[in-house]
């Protein structure tokens, strides 16, 4: 039975825990989605999480999953709990409008793939999330739920701050460059994005297809373990290894974040290793420094690919930032994409023995907390290699700033090894001990 | 020990053979090498097969493989026996020009992977055969053996004209549309190339990295199956399965050809059948008929990437073909190459399905036998698809049309079946029987 603040607010359980919850009958799914609903209401108009939430179709389905439950048929993992999916992925019956409506309004008939595996494993599907215009960088909304002066990140801006916010335990997001990490370090919440492909992507409007992975945000690696497990199929545990974990650290990537961020990164290599981790300093590979710049004439390109039949005809109502970043694509050579795409293959070929020789990789997820102001989501920078690199990495919050906004870690592993990263993201949290909510 | 006109005649044998005569002691390389370089000095005026013969460096590594012979140390399965690399291909100590000497030559230190792992099955490496410039399609100077009138295809012309005239029993040529498998086929010879990225490509000179394969032409399945055992480390065997194969055959290929091409492959899968393989009929994707655009815009695109610098230096010394197809590469749009290779992956997904449903898909390796005049390598749509999806398949001769010119058909399995089709061709193999050699 949740005790304490759990047991009077449903809300503030953990994906996990309220699964066992209602799967052991301590608490209804109708009772969890309306503490869940009431917290929207009650917190929504400053957050601006959602676009679109479909109260009256989830009161329905929280129904039918408590009768299924009292019939003694619990039919999945999730089942019960109310989830988010952000708004360029399909959920069958309402809009999907990628930040663009109402111009780019399209109502799907059928789930993403990724949202069938969230409904099949008895979830309930209550909304859509804020995105950037598709998923790009011009800002949603949305405010961070710490500090509403500052940014949540993006391009999953609704999702990690209903996560943090306590309106649901899980949202779906979609990282391209740093679309999941980014803002789950931003509102204090975790972010994970798997191995490139082990997500299908149909039914999620692309930003550039061989970068795009659906990941997700909640509030321990347990949780997220457990909500990337329902969408691969492989079912990932958070269990701490017996072993404490090799830790890797770039001195180049502390080098480039802010100061007070590069300090706290290696306060917690130091935590760690006191706690029994080892931390071995490593060299990225040379090409690195062409990293940035490949990757973006391939996210540019794709984007461009895929926007060009829409922006012949509709150029005016994109916004700023995707509409030069399409325009930018529309004129790129193809050999020059040819030539990005396998500067980003030789990064990705060549950092990963170094990964492969760690259980992860530490660094910073962002330069520092949420800048002030709501017009940028913020540097995207320290993510992007491990999206462009297709391999596994989870946003961890680590702590909170003394601007009272949350900090956090990156860790990364090999392309495949998503299991083990769950395994030592999970040992890490341990030694972090974070337990900070935002004070809505 | 080899009889009749083997015994008499060592450059007749083929690889397996000629490896186990050595092996044996039956034969010594230094023999088989004189009977070879007699051989090159007998029609190599009329055939054109050879950039570069390096006889007194082969007379050398002969005498230390029969050296070592004696002293009972055979150490591969090629010991002592000459092969042969097309000049795209880097051999230490040869030049290698690209069919585009003297502008391209280098004179590398190293051996590609390829030519190494030759060497390592202890084979001698004889010289650098006739390509078509950069390996696209300005034909070699090489005159098909069957009738030199007649061009032996491209762009690994030289390698299958110097196999087909009995000059080495293997020589390795590159496939990135239809340059292993055409030349094959319009030589009288077997061409193999294998499932995408099986033969690392370092050290040849790439055309379209996407498309890119080394393979083997050989005068056996046999031969091929050692040969690409040797270059992919994997060791392939030619044995017939015990059950008859499923075949598939597309009408609408059959269509493409030409008539007396098209009732020739009828006669042959009728044969097959009698033999007691099955044949079905197939249909392919409907994304097949948006395949060759795309792929030759995946094509002109990467060989712009890799050429531009020396282009924009030299575009005059690049002959008309390889000239254009760069020239149109450099203008290609980088979102129209992220969509052609969309089309040609939704090819490859769409088909591969269909491939593994059977053992083979039967179908013409060109349209017809080999055109008449030495200005065109004729027309490689029929080998393009699977170049461009990268799926194994393997070109066998079928008969001697009236013309006197050999005909061929092909067979390709899903990627990853590599050992299957060899099984399966050298099943087809023997009920086709074909056993004519070119009149030099």
């Amino acid at each position: 039975m949740p005790s304490g603040e759990a047991a009077v607010h449903p809300q503030t359980l953990g994906l996990a825990e309220a699964a066992a919850a209602v799967r052991a009958g301590r608490l209804t799914s109708g009772a969890l989605l309306d503490a869940c609903l009431a917290q929207i209401d009650a917190v929504e108009p400053r957050v601006k999480a959602w676009v679109h939430v479909d109260a009256p179709s989830a009161r329905a389905t929280a129904a039918e999953r408590d009768a299924e439950a009292r019939a003694g048929r619990v039919r999945g993992p999730l089942h019960g709990v109310p989830v988010g999916a952000k708004d360029i992925i399909d959920v069958a019956g309402m809009p999907t409008t990628g930040g663009a409506r109402p111009w780019a309004h399209t109502r799907p008939g059928l789930d993403a793939t990724c949202v069938a595996r969230l409904r099949a494993a008895s979830a309930v599907v209550l909304g859509k999330t804020h995105t950037t215009q598709f998923a790009y960088r011009d800002p949603a909304p949305t405010a961070n739920p710490w500090n509403a002066d500052h940014t949540p990140g993006g391009s999953s801006s609704g999702s990690a701050a209903a996560v943090a916010a306590r309106m649901v335990p899980l949202a779906l997001g979609s990282q391209t460059v740093g679309s999941v990490l980014r803002p789950a370090a931003f509102c204090g919440v975790v972010g994970y994005k798997g191995t490139y492909g082990l997500v299908p992507v149909d039914g999620v409007i692309p930003l550039a297809w061989s970068f795009d992975h659906v990941g997700v945000l909640t509030r321990s690696v347990a949780d997220a373990a457990l909500g990337f497990g329902v969408l691969t199929g492989a079912g990932y545990a958070a269990t701490p290894p017996a072993r404490p974990p090799r830790l890797a650290l770039a001195p180049e990537l502390l080098a480039r974040a802010e100061p007070a961020n590069a300090a706290q990164i290696q306060a917690i290599a130091t935590a760690l290793a006191a706690a029994g981790a080892s931390v071995t300093e490593v060299k990225l590979p040379a090409v690195f420094a062409d990293l940035h710049a490949a990757g973006q004439v391939v996210v540019e390109s794709e984007a461009a690919a895929y926007h060009e039949p829409s922006f012949r005809q509709h150029a005016d109502e994109f916004w700023p930032g995707i509409r030069a970043g399409v325009a930018s694509g529309l004129g790129h050579p193809a050999p020059a994409y040819v030539r990005a795409n396998r500067t980003r293959l030789a990064f990705r070929e060549e950092v990963m023995p170094i990964l492969a020789a760690h259980d992860a990789l530490l660094s910073p997820t962002a330069p520092g907390v949420a800048p002030r102001g709501l017009g940028w989501t913020g540097d995207a920078s320290f993510c992007a290699p491990w999206s462009w690199s297709g391999t596994p990495s989870i946003s961890l919050p680590s702590g909170v700033a003394p601007s009272g906004l949350p900090t956090a870690v990156q860790l990364t592993a090999a392309a495949g090894g998503d299991a083990s990263l769950f395994a030592v993201a999970a040992w890490c949290e341990r030694v972090l001990a974070f337990s900070a909510a935002p004070g809505l």
